[in-house]
């Protein structure tokens, strides 16, 4: 097991209320562990998979594979466009209980990535056995938060999240620090690949930026805790994202879900006229996250179709994204990030938000009714 | 154009009250326009496609992508289900407007797949236009409602559905005869790939059954009726499905969502545990779909989940299913279909529970606030 500040986390309260706050503020220390002796100068360091002969085993895989559940999954769907976008791998993600329990056609090449916390996860482990018996693939890996965990025994190689124990059951560092693995896992293909290497330095240089940006958007706390009261007499939500910002608004989603008991839901934003676009009325208040990528100006288009129908905007923005605050239009400013970053730094208000909004109403925040922390299963 | 019943279907309401329910109740017809002149005694024929080579074409496919928007979305995802099942050819799903902004690896010998009623979506049409300018596929093919539409002008091949007209914005029997197409589609390249002749010949057996089978899923209109009244007080609902399934609970959703203004969202079962479990209480009724398929004691474990956690559940099951009615568990009997027919029988019961909630409710059905039948701008 390797030393770092995160394994330094212990697990009381300390001056938090709950659990999910200390894990939430506890971000930019579990990130900086999950990067620690993991970065050269311009490159990641292949033996963070555990591997010595990883560069080698990388090169020759032609396809991957992502099986997780809940949060674990939305990391992978993330991991899905920053690979497909940076390689020339496809990547497919699939809910681990989906994936066990049908037929899929052969794959030549395959890495199987499993993502879990626990690496206890039922299904994902049985995903995993599966393929194992199928000889299905060429490379198990898995990005884990337990180091001697079924999951991290069952792979060949193991990419270990550092994030420290996890109390809360509604998972925050666990699944930045997946996203952080998830980019690890991908300059490692492109470097196994022969990808550019300016691309790849540039990217080792951004990461070493991510703990003090995440330190900035946490310094949002006290708006977003002012912004929760908007949100404690709503029975709904709708979550927007369009790209790799649409996982990240499923996320949001599913925490108003787990812990504020509010049935929020997420919709990539160019799917709104196809349906839920009639949902929508004073009663739905709709969360977006707008970072100041490509996607921007769609973005903004698909903002004004719901506030034309009196739908109430709380919109995370990039401070350089020109959107302005008006009626039913709350605007907070985001700092300006880069575009791989951006889906790991919008996470942190909206955990904030289901956070306090949890908070004032109520709730166990950190026991969740109906839930466990581990899906050990079926 | 070929001549078929489905042409006769007239945009008059005669004895329906609205559209949409005359649409449900074409439906037979539909399907028995869709099947005509394309079934052999044992086979699909290749013509269907409106290409002489059809199977020649269709033998070179290595890779599927299947691109579509809203319920056609739901239409596709049942379709890789069906295709990843019954051939060694690995196919991919994706929203359109998701589709188009984003870099995709590059796949060989891909037959692109586009789904559109009305063939003007604009998302799907940009994305179709975008793969054959980076020549990123073997051929194309659509599977579209209207002939002289821009994707079948686009497109190498054009499976027709020969749905007739379709009114109510709310998609009916577009989205049952998309998946009839499909399933005609996955016939053809089982043909070109050399698949099991026996299996082949039982599949076209089957369908033959399919209009008779969607005629006894409509003898439950009456106690659907009844059944709507336990929904027009409450503001959310859930849906849940396993496998192939899953898409369907996500268009019961849909259609909840469009013409109802319930907030219904769907989760395959599975996933349950991972989060929406804690949303679960007396006032979230949820609705699910349990053909006598090989995930039903797994789908069964789910339900009991949902019950012991004072959810109130309205299960279509397989007249074998053995789910006993009870205390907040409500079971209406469906016809015994055979597994390939289930998502296409089943869709029938969640349109006519969607018509009369939003009947009861007194909203526009046919015509749903915010939104459009056809969506031919971003």
């Amino acid at each position: 097991v390797r030393e770092s500040n995160a394994s330094m986390c212990s697990a009381d309260l300390g001056e938090y209320r709950h659990f999910m706050l200390k894990e939430i503020f506890e971000q930019p220390q579990s990130v900086v562990g999950t990067l620690e002796n993991r970065l050269g100068s311009d490159h990641v360091l292949p033996a963070l998979v555990g591997a010595a002969d990883a560069l080698e085993r990388l090169a020759q895989v032609d396809e991957i594979q992502i099986i997780a559940c809940g949060t674990s999954y939305h990391a992978g769907l993330v991991g899905r466009y920053w690979i497909e976008a940076n390689t020339d791998i496809p990547c497919n993600v699939e809910v681990a209980s989906e994936y066990r329990y049908r037929r899929q056609p052969p794959r030549k090449n395959m890495l199987l990535v499993t993502i879990s916390q626990s690496g206890e996860t039922a299904d994902t482990l049985a995903a995993l056995e599966k393929i194992k018996e199928s000889q299905g693939c060429l490379a198990t890996l898995t990005i884990c938060n337990v180091a001697e965990s079924s999951l991290t025994r069952e792979s060949d190689m193991s990419l270990m999240t550092m994030a420290g124990p996890e109390i809360g059951v509604a998972s925050t560092k666990a699944f930045t620090t997946q996203l952080v693995a998830l980019q690890l896992l991908m300059v490692l293909l492109m470097q196994a690949k022969g990808g550019d290497k300016a691309k790849i330095a540039q990217i080792v240089a951004d990461l070493r930026k991510l703990p003090a940006l995440i330190e900035q958007a946490l310094d949002l706390h006290p708006k977003i805790e002012a912004l929760a009261e908007h949100f404690i007499e709503k029975n709904h939500a709708l979550f927007l994202g369009r790209g790799e910002m649409y996982p990240i608004a499923m996320e949001g989603a599913l925490k108003l879900k787990e812990i504020s008991y509010i049935h929020a839901e997420a919709y990539p934003a160019g799917e709104l006229k196809h349906g839920p676009l009639a949902l929508v009325d004073s009663e739905m208040p709709i969360v977006t996250v707008a970072p100041n990528t490509a996607l921007l100006e769609k973005l903004k288009s698909n903002l004004e179709e719901v506030r034309s129908r009196g739908g109430e905007l709380y919109v995370f923005a990039d401070r350089d994204a020109h959107i302005i605050a008006a009626d039913n239009l709350h605007v907070l400013e985001m700092p300006h990030v880069p575009e791989l970053l951006a889906p790991i730094v919008y996470t942190i208000p909206l955990q904030l938000l289901s956070y306090h909004v949890a908070v004032l109403k109520g709730t166990d925040v950190d026991k969740p009714r109906n839930l466990a922390k581990s899906v050990t299963v079926e």
